[in-house]
């Protein structure tokens, strides 16, 4: 089978992009990738499983790789003998941020009849704003924690307790993200959120909560990974998240009592639900006092989540032969017609 | 200027968007407009202005028409001679329902980086889906009417008290919607609901209850239609909602006190926020007991809602040469360089 694996994109998490597009090299065994990088101009082009490598991208030596146009169908090489298709069986959506996160490339991908694995584009809306996440957890039952928001022409004023975690609203690995603990601190932690996003999430930042990351898919039946607890110290910047991006080893599950396995697998697959299908996913959850609460969704994780999995490369390549299309819908011109003859143009 | 008319798409609506094209050849005087059509199959046809009319796409005649590839910066004819740009300056998204109103379209304009009058990607999602509209609306401080949600595989039940009106969550142009008065009917409204989407809203249905449609947009300052009071027997069917669809006259203002135009605009301009910045849409309320609710969105409403404003034309005009582009994303590739030094290969 060939995989198109779709990375880069025109968003602040473009470099680790790469690192989780590297680290499927060496997670798929069997399957052959077809690279597809979409260059910080949002120009599409095939990359060589040679040149997978950081200083392709980094050195821009990329802009030397074939170029690709997107049309119906897939993605094509375009010369003077007219377009040679790259044959791809389905496109592995791993843009993080924006384009990838936000529904840009889904979009592209339905619109185009391309079968891929992703969030569709509402699930994307959903979870790369980490507010509509929280009406939509809401509505399916899985708790939040409190919250307030504030946006960029707002006073600066906040009414949660100290000490408050800062978040852009849409980004992810940790960009843009505060923690304050003194009044004094918050002026700049707002500035720093600001520089990402328009509108900002204040929660309150609890000491020594635990977390624990689950995630998944549905194929034909769940595939669900083992419940890691992350390492980590308040919790991950960027750069140790960025290095996070290219493991490829396995860990061990989290040592919780099967009743706290059965709640966050089941709040997994409350958020999963219909929205999600097609997707691999990774849900962050806080736990206290026995109660689960949904963090963030990863609607696409860092080199998948492919370390959580028992075996990554089969789940993908089941989902891959379970893809669905939006449903056909036929236009039959029956009212167009039907206001014609009442014209006495038929 | 050139301002590309989109319109079409693989949508229960396409249809009704061919009325809204064919009306907006009137409604713009001074404007150059370049039609695009989108099939039911989703290929782009250049339509010329002598065939805007509805015979040539129940007929098939756009076959003939000009075929279109979308690329970076724009539409272009391709042919022996390479591609030739077809010249816009702004496209006016005009597809309702599925792949204007989902944001499909938002997603292939923003990411190829051509201007166009839409709701963006994020506007889409929670104006498409009536549920996640509720959402919004609460987090901005508007009120919507109570509801239940009843999926595909759930147990037929509900607990709203009847008289209920029964909607498919993600369409407009009534269809798919009933009024349910008996439980008998319950069964019938469902079968037709669910033949259109997977999720359905339950809402009380309330007799009398007044609506107001306001439209608008935001330039360099709110431009806000009047207020219409819509002519309607219980509610309008599909087909006289589809000839409304080619109004192109003016209607005059709902006659209702200065403090209820005054709440009416309010929860407008709440809505339209800045979540929907670049757009045209028209909100429709109830009011009862003096209370304004929000009951739909219309991101793309029929024919743009002209026939609500003083000068339509002038507005998109407007529009089009204020519409903002999603910031620009430096990449330096930082974070590679700096792993590389780590690692000894910088």
């Amino acid at each position: 089978m060939n995989l198109g694996i779709l990375f880069g994109g025109s968003s602040f998490e473009h470099e680790i992009s790469i690192v989780s597009s590297i680290t499927m090299q060496k997670v798929f065994k069997k399957t052959n990738l077809v690279n597809i990088f979409v260059s910080s101009d949002r120009e599409f082009y095939l990359i060589d499983k040679k040149d997978m490598k950081s200083s392709t991208f980094s050195s821009g030596a990329y802009k030397k790789c074939k170029k690709l146009q997107l049309q119906k169908g897939g993605f094509v090489i375009t010369g003077m003998m007219g377009a040679k298709p790259v044959v791809t069986d389905a496109i592995l959506n791993l843009i993080h941020g924006r384009d990838g996160e936000d529904g840009k490339m889904a979009a592209l991908m339905e619109f185009n009849g391309i079968p891929y694995i992703s969030p569709r584009l509402e699930a994307c809306a959903m979870s790369y704003n980490k507010l509509y996440t929280k009406f939509f957890a809401g509505s399916v039952g899985v708790k939040t924690l409190p919250y307030e928001i504030l946006t960029i022409n707002d006073e600066r004023k906040i009414t949660t307790p100290l000490p408050v975690i800062i978040k852009p609203s849409r980004l992810g690995s940790s960009i843009g993200v505060s923690i304050v603990k003194d009044i004094s601190e918050l002026d700049y932690a707002l500035d720093v959120a600001f520089e990402f996003d328009t509108d900002i999430l204040i929660e309150p930042f609890m000491e020594g909560i635990k977390e624990y990351n689950q995630a998944g898919s549905f194929t034909d039946d769940w595939e669900l990974s083992i419940i890691e607890e992350p390492h980590k110290e308040e919790f991950l910047d960027f750069e140790k998240k960025y290095m996070d991006f290219s493991r490829d080893g396995t860990v061990t599950s989290a040592d919780i009592s099967p009743e706290l396995v059965n709640k966050i697998q089941d709040s997994f697959k409350q958020i999963y639900g219909t929205l999600f299908r097609g997707s691999i996913i990774r849900c962050d959850f806080f736990v206290q006092n026995g109660e689960v609460y949904l963090n963030e969704i990863n609607p696409i994780p860092g080199s998948m989540a492919n370390y959580l999995f028992d075996n990554f490369e089969d789940m993908v390549v089941n989902l891959s032969s379970l893809l669905q299309k939006e449903p056909k819908i036929k236009i039959d011109y029956a009212y167009i017609h039907s206001i014609q003859s009442a014209k006495g143009k038929a």
